[in-house]
């Protein structure tokens, strides 16, 4: 299949749900010549509580579905498959496969002043220590300090953003990393940037706020250039949405976020890849 | 296979993760007889936000997955799927399938003093009108005020059943309700009578509460006698607990909330279904 593939393919972009259209915003910011596929696995939203085999499985299926799309390039937009699958499905595939943890990790270790990191995420994110393995390659010195949130995912997807409740379950889950010496917080999760002003507000202005969907942007600029892959023509890119269930509860929340109409997202069936 | 089928083989009963188990246990305590094989869709929880399409497949693949252990009928124990599924996947199968809104249902008619019923559940339960249909087929002056609460299927799944901020959630969801004339409320989702305690406090004795697994199990029994189907022998009964993802946090969950030592859940792939 990889010879069909021309650089006027598209970018696959993949995560658990509505998450992951925070990094596939900073896509097309960052190349606005890039066309997209979106796919949002909402029939089995979400993985953060969910085993390592069943994320590989669920990843793997959506990179096979990506590849019915003769994308040029994939990026895993959600946390927890970047960290328990990622590695995995590297070694299987013959595209470039690019996660969110590598490139969020670096931007923090390039900010800390102090050697000490915190990072929110999901329980799996969280327990696969993935964000921390990344930090140590860079500096084996940085103290890395975890907090799994996993309340903060259905909080947004509730609406509950900006809600006072979501400030008490903020001060619930990170009262402890308050008391940190933290200088940087990873935001390791893609729903949570949507939480960004009120983490802020939490740990003020000492704190530095780090979204590796910004990274992550940079390094698919990167890795496409490397490769001679980057789409020259300057047309109007082209993005396709795609779900595996409630494609309208979706293509709203899209349009809510994304700085253009979306109109249509299509519904696939995911196991039957 | 019906033909295999005998009186000591096990009752079905499945849920999309954990919250069944409240149901379980009822037919624990009403049929101590039965055997029962229970299924958590863990790997594809929650259904509460997803389509009529895909819980309907969801419920036949997990219907196909029971009939391979030679189930004799099956519970489901879950209200989103009771609404969504119940009608189409009982056509088509040749055993007794009961769902938990029927018996639910008609407790709550039969409890009602005043004709006001209250019923909070998921956003897909409250969304398909299920319930109330069937109190309208019982008593169509019955005025029925259905609430989605969504984030209590995440409050409960992550310890903060007892916390304040369940009792805030509570308040933001059930104000409205709360003054209005209900003077009963069905807890349509099975995780709910978890929070029991803290509803029953918000909304007063004046208020009565109808927990439809209790109900359910009562229908079973009658099934199972009019059919000819109950289990005569007097041993220990077995149960078996299988989920389609991390089946070590199930068996946790379970050991906690079932009257009897849960050692041991198998997992499924139930895609494969």
């Amino acid at each position: 299949m990889s010879q069909e593939i021309t650089n006027t393919a598209p970018i696959g972009v993949f995560d658990s749900g509505v998450g992951g259209l925070t990094v596939a915003r900073e896509i097309m910011r960052q190349l606005p010549n890039e066309n997209i596929v979106y796919f949002g696995d909402t029939a089995r939203v979400p993985y953060g509580s969910k085993s390592k085999d069943n994320i590989i499985r669920f990843s793997r299926q959506i990179i096979r579905f990506l590849k019915t799309k003769n994308v040029k390039a994939v990026v895993i937009a959600c946390n927890t498959a970047s960290a328990l699958a990622l590695e995995t499905v590297q070694k299987e595939t013959d595209l470039p496969i690019l996660g969110v943890i590598v490139p969020g990790a670096r931007a923090a270790v390039q900010e800390t002043r102090n050697n000490c990191i915190g990072i929110v995420g999901t329980e799996a994110t969280i327990r696969s220590e993935t964000y921390n393995k990344e930090i140590h390659k860079l500096n084996p010195d940085i103290k890395v300090i975890g907090k799994p949130c996993p309340l903060f995912v259905p909080l947004v997807e509730e609406g509950f953003a900006k809600h006072s409740i979501t400030k008490e379950v903020i001060d619930i889950y990170l009262s402890e990393m308050k008391k940190t010496d933290i200088d940087t917080m990873i935001l390791g999760c893609t729903h949570y940037p949507l939480l960004r002003s009120s983490i802020r507000e939490y740990f003020g202005e000492s704190v530095h706020i780090v979204n590796p969907a910004y990274e992550t942007a940079m390094d698919l600029k990167k890795v496409l250039a490397e490769n001679g892959m980057a789409n020259p023509s300057e047309g109007e890119a082209s993005y396709e949405f795609y779900v595996s269930d409630a494609a309208e509860k979706f293509t709203k929340f899209a349009d809510s976020i994304l700085p253009y109409d979306v109109t249509t997202t299509k519904e696939v069936n995911i196991e039957e890849y």
